[in-house]
């Protein structure tokens, strides 16, 4: 039998290795769901101090871990053989994509009963107990399948490395026999650092780089979401502050530039915003692109890629520049150590002046002081929505916002100082945010609880945009956040249906709609507390401009303390501009590329 | 632009044509979740008069057309490129595991993205399109990856026959360039039959089968699941009828065999069962074993897997004696004209009189006499529980029951005719049965409609029984049920959290604890009409037995129109006699494993 709390002859379980490497990396929850191959293993994470998140499903858990390892750079997720690893996998794969490091701990039966390939429950039933690892291979950068006490320690370590010097998710198969099995304990911290790390190297990019910059006359930040991957926020922003260049977003990379910012120049949508902020960034000498993750949808069908031959690209582990590939003799860099360098030699560098940069019309603040009050029995509209809930926002606060209206209408908001938001721009899996949402306020709380200096920066409100169809895919979640007495706000945006499948095809088609759900009764279902201040259930409805101002205007609401979900209407054919534009956009190009190969 | 009602020159599109073959099948619903890249490829189904069952996400689309499947003999379920078919993926695994015939559409992007790498949404941005096919190709039995015109149709073909073959999953993918591409309509029935098929030889094993049956002495006949799959229950039971065998079931097979025959003999539950039983099929000259699916669970930890010396495998294409493989020819006959042939020899043949066979003391009908009536104020225990349920069941019930306590309680419910029973027994997915239950009603309704003849024998009512932790993993299939206006009855024991795991390890762990759901808004929730008196919407509650009898007291209950859910509190640690001894016979063997490796 286990016994996690002991050590026997300077030894531990193998179980309890695992969480305490994980332990050392900042994990402090383990989300999961519990099955018959990993129950063992669960035994230690009360013990070790971990908390247990206790997800209502498999694919939720996965997408939980998501959104904490993407606030905490770390997560972690236990599931079983077969069919819950399968269940969570679509998570993992979104993880892969977009850069989120969770490992994920499977729990296989006993060696014996594989290497026999003894028809047991969870398997295929036809003795293949490989085809689970061989098909995580395509969404994971490293594999452990441990085999014995010997070597099992070494594999997990370079797994969890991988796991963080790639930000992308890793896989540890813990067979149940090997649960208990006798290991020594870790003795020394982790070493996370890249094996190809060269200093000189660093030293050298970082002189190319100040260079560039200095005979820069018209310069330009591109801030995307992979930056978010790197936790240095507070140096991305002193960069963006020190040098003064235009700085923009694209869709994915919103919230890590401090919007407040003199230089911040808003979104960048390419093709489908402003032409002539466009045109700007076209003349451009030189563009710093940070993180940058170009799908058809973060880059407006590529539109927003800046041209290869004036652009600095900045990656976890390297910046390059125009179209050279990776280092030709494979040497990396630290991005924490080199922007760290980077902005104390710019403290000791004057940089030239350089060409004024003009915003474009579709500016945020520029529209929201510009928009007419809304009558109380208006509907509401999207645009209107996205540009006035800004007004609503706290310093702080952790916004999540989902596949869809929300995605494209988030594009729009104005982000008061140290939000973080967190969406999807190339996974783009409907169903994803809100127990990301559950994930990201989880991994907040604690880093508010642990005195880390990014938790003293949050608000503790956390607040999920999600459509009235997204919704459905993952609604258990509610339950989760619950569980964990995660303080949420869920705006639910219920337009009868999937709108941004409708405005790409089959406007009035039966398949984009959906079954009606009564949205507000799921704070009760999922058996939120009917009677506790300390965690109040708030739950209300807006069908025009003034309800939707009386649920702003309530202080509860406004507190974001507990459980609140709001459901807005909004008309199903209304979207944002921004999905508008960039649906028409898709729309002209397939018609150019059908024309083209009819010819 | 698609225009499916319109054929052009003698041709109709590709999607058109993969539809009208699924028709062919038997496809009246297709099971889904709408996604960019197969929306085109939606605008087919209600011009072809198919049903878009429209379920809220993936998995649960994929759970359904497994239960649709298991009725219908084919099932077919549409989901997007990466993100959608990810997420049902599970559900595919437990297809293939435990043979259900679905046809899994995968809308693509188009080909000329694929070839060009180009990180459009929904891929891993690496652009690695290859990973998901080959991922599913450990979970289907046939590929058909469409790239033109000219092979699509043969390719479609020829993944629709192995799926109706083998009784197990397909996978399709169909890139949007291609939905609309013009090709032939099907002019020819689709071939079913197997390419090895031999009639010769199916005439010989028949010889030699009815040779065996007339020399044995104490012959017994064990049912198991994949019979279903034969889709031949009346000439399956007509066997059973004429050879007047003691017949006995495994869990998986339980429902094939009507229990009113004299020469039914219940369930035959190996070691953990009644020793009698298990003695004289140990002792038995001949063993008929229909449709095994011997995994560990179903077969007691192998403990009903009768003496292979003695045994007649029965399976869709070959019956095989004692230990001997596939026929060294690789000849295949039907089992469909196999059975047909038989029962006619059958009735043309004496069979020798056989030794008596005795019932063991679990035999449920025994058990269910000597139960003494409970006080109104009594607790619901399990095993009392699922043995008094039986007087509830009605013929031509469809039942559902989920892993867990209602897999092993459901083996001890006593079936009337014609009722169809469906559980898992080998990939045992938590979360499985209340998606299926949807789909199984769905495909029983339309067989009513399209006076088939199973559907003649139906009641019309459809009941789950699922337990709390189970019903979270899966609960949105309750609006699909809604949606689809089905008739269904859903029974929730609730006794707070995973019981079955508790069995197993971690009794009182909190990780065996799930946020506790107000269950009975579930339909409110979801969205069933509150004053529909063609779909009615009951909850109930019963705490105690003179609740319960109450509560199936009700009219409306009995008739299980509209949809009916009941919430039954048993608690937490008490559990069905066949899961405890279960799990106290696994964990003696695991001693013993231990015990063993240990020397």
């Amino acid at each position: 039998m286990a016994n996690p709390d002991l050590e026997v002859q300077g030894t531990i379980d193998l179980a309890e290795y695992i969480y305490r490497r994980l332990i050392q990396l900042g994990v402090g929850t383990i989300h999961g769901v519990p099955g018959d191959y990993n129950l063992t293993a669960l035994d230690y994470i009360k013990p070790l101090g971990l908390t247990w998140a206790g997800n209502g499903n498999e694919l939720n858990s996965g997408y939980a871990a998501d959104g904490y390892g993407r606030i905490k750079g770390i997560a972690a997720v236990i599931t079983a053989f077969g069919v819950g690893e399968l269940s969570a996998i679509n998570a993992i794969g979104g993880a892969f994509a977009e850069r989120s490091p969770v490992v994920h701990i499977v729990g296989t039966p006993p060696l014996a009963a594989q290497k026999a390939r003894v028809c047991m429950h969870h398997t295929l039933g036809n003795g293949d107990y490989r085809a689970f690892s061989e098909m995580n291979k395509y969404l994971t950068v490293a594999q452990a399948s441990l085999t014995d006490a010997e070597t099992a320690p070494a594999l997990v370590d370079a797994a969890l490395k991988a796991c963080v010097l790639n930000s992308q998710p890793v896989y540890i198969l813990l067979p149940t026999n090997l649960v208990h099995a006798q290991v020594h304990p870790p003795t020394v911290p982790m070493d996370l650092s890249h094996p190809a790390y060269d200093e000189g190297y660093e030293n050298k990019v970082l002189d190319t780089l100040v260079e560039k910059m200095q005979s820069s006359k018209k310069p330009v930040i591109l801030m995307d979401g992979l930056t978010a991957r790197f936790h240095i926020n507070e140096e991305i922003n002193e960069f963006v502050r020190l040098t003064g260049f235009p700085t923009l977003s694209h869709p994915f990379g919103k919230g890590v530039v401090n919007e407040n910012l003199p230089n911040y120049y808003g979104s960048y949508e390419g093709a489908v915003g402003d032409e002539s902020t466009k045109q700007q960034i076209d003349d451009s000498d030189l563009v710093l692109s940070f993180g940058p993750l170009y799908s058809d949808v973060n880059s407006m069908g590529f539109s927003s890629v800046p041209r290869p031959e004036v652009t600095v690209t900045f990656e976890s582990h390297s910046v390059r520049f125009g179209t050279e590939a990776a280092d030709p003799q494979g040497r990396a860099l630290h991005i924490q150590s080199f922007m760290t360098k980077l902005i104390k030699r710019l403290k000791a560098t004057e940089l030239p002046r350089i060409q004024p940069f003009t915003r474009g019309p579709s500016f945020s603040p520029t529209q929201l002081q510009s928009l007419k009050p809304a009558a109380d029995g208006d509907a509401i509209k999207q645009d209107e929505f996205w540009l006035r809930m800004s007004e609503y926002l706290k310093p702080g606060d952790l916004l999540v916002t989902e596949a869809g209206t929300p995605f494209a209408g988030g594009n729009t908001l104005i982000l008061p100082e140290n939000t973080i938001l967190i969406n999807s721009c190339l996974w783009l899996s409907i169903g994803f945010t809100l127990p990301a949402l559950q994930g990201a306020a989880l991994a907040q709380r604690e880093q508010r609880q642990e005195g880390h200096r990014e938790g003293a920066r949050t608000s503790g409100r956390a607040i999920l945009f999600i459509g009235d169809g997204s919704l459905q895919m993952s609604v258990q979640a509610i339950g989760d956040i619950i569980r964990n007495r995660l303080d949420a706000t869920i705006i639910v945006i219920n337009n009868d249906g999937y709108t941004v499948e409708r405005v790409l095809h089959g406007f009035k088609k039966s398949y984009n709609e959906i079954q009606p759900w009564r949205n507000t009764l799921a704070p009760s279902f999922f058996g939120a507390p009917e009677d506790d201040p300390e965690y109040p259930m708030i739950t209300a409805q807006a069908r025009n401009w003034g309800e939707l101002r009386s649920v702003w205007g309530r202080k509860d609401v406004q507190a974001g303390k507990g459980l609140t979900l709001i459901e807005v209407f909004m008309h199903y054919a209304d979207a944002p501009r921004l999905l508008k534009k960039l649906a028409a956009y898709f729309a002209e190009k397939n018609k150019a590329n059908e024309a083209r190969m009819a010819v």
